[in-house]
């Protein structure tokens, strides 16, 4: 079994599993300059973003995303990345508060980037299939779903980001997985996202109630299942 | 004078100034998994940020923006970043086609985290002032103007990006420079940005229409605009 790297961006979803896998921190893989944390288990990395220097919050996004995966894998020797963490889920897809799924393809919805006779506007959706024997495996053996999980830097979404959901055939909707399918693309590197539904983007509630309501909910969740992903990838 | 980082996201932007520097490709400065290029001149580096392997263009965004600059600060002893490139400017500030300016501020107009209690709205936009001796230098000595450069992943701007442009005081609009001044402010690097402008945003024309009008001048415009910053960063 080649190394795994975990990555999850926010400190609360990640604190219980650090817990949970008994891991230690680390603070030789990223450059000194950046905020993101490391810790070290049998055989896994597990990194998050860090927090914000100006506002004191967790580095959620696609920036941040993909700038923690592309200097870890840089400079460790990972088979395997498992990005995990909370995203909106579609209640027109099955998607309910607790659901799992295992995203099969990442795309953004928010980069618009239309001219005419180019692939600009391609390029900007950024679709990247996700499919590898590992996350097949993790979805068969675990009775997850599969779908695209669709990403953006905004916690809600305008009706631009609603129409570009719509051709994405979105699952679910996060901050980071497609930005870290793409990092994961150009190091050739596979990757099983665990994505666990705090709120749901085609009900009724603001996200951001229900994403705050459910957070601990889906941090426990997340405890829970991810030492079941990573046993299923040992084997 | 310390090393310069001139950071140019387009090859379209580059090209003349490769040439007009008398710049050679490079192979050591990034990981082989990246896309980007860089180039080699007397005490200077020039990094372009590649083509995306799936639709060939080039690998505009904020994404790409921070990678390309973060993996060059990790590797390279640069003490100050030039990011060079073309922007959308606002006529209600005094823009107009050509209109070069030297940003003193950069933040985001796409990145809406609203969660009331907390920084995660200020933390989406991403404010960064960019005020440092040789960003002034250049802009007097030049006599350009300043202001904040607001940047998103869109060409197009919705009414929610036009709301936050306007909260930003924004006089120029790119798809880079505020990732970049994130990732100068992590490795406390000076930033001098130097945009173009090839469209207007409260004009009347689709961007798009004007932006690739405009390009080629553009890039002849930051030819010569750029010799003449280096030289005000070499006293």
């Amino acid at each position: 079994m080649s190394k795994l790297l975990i990555s999850i961006a926010m400190e609360a979803e990640a604190a219980p599993l650090i817990s949970a896998l008994n891991l230690s921190p680390s603070t030789s893989l990223f450059p000194k300059a950046l905020p993101f944390l490391s810790y070290e288990g049998e055989n896994l990395t597990l990194i998050t973003s860090g927090k914000d220097s100006v506002t004191g919050v967790d580095n959620v996004g696609t920036v941040p995303a993909a700038l923690m995966v592309s200097h870890a894998l840089s400079t460790g020797d990972y088979g395997t990345v498992v990005n995990c963490g909370t995203c909106g889920g579609f209640i027109k897809r099955g998607m309910s508060i607790g659901s799992v799924m295992i995203p099969s393809v990442g795309a953004f919805h928010d980069r618009r980037i239309v001219i005419p006779g180019t692939k600009f506007e391609e390029y900007g959706v950024g679709k990247r299939e996700v499919t590898n024997a590992k996350a097949d495996l993790v979805r068969s053996s675990l009775g997850y779903v599969g779908g695209c999980c669709t990403s953006g830097d905004s916690l809600d979404h305008v009706s631009t980001d609603d129409t570009q959901m719509d051709a994405n055939e979105a699952v679910a909707k996060d901050m980071e997985f497609a930005s870290i399918a793409q990092v994961c693309s150009l190091y050739d590197v596979d990757l099983v996202g665990v994505k666990v539904v705090t709120d749901l983007v085609d009900g009724d509630k603001p996200s951001f109630e229900e994403f705050m309501e459910n957070l601990g909910t889906a941090a426990k969740s997340l405890q829970e299942t991810i030492p079941r992903v990573i046993e299923v990838l040992k084997k």
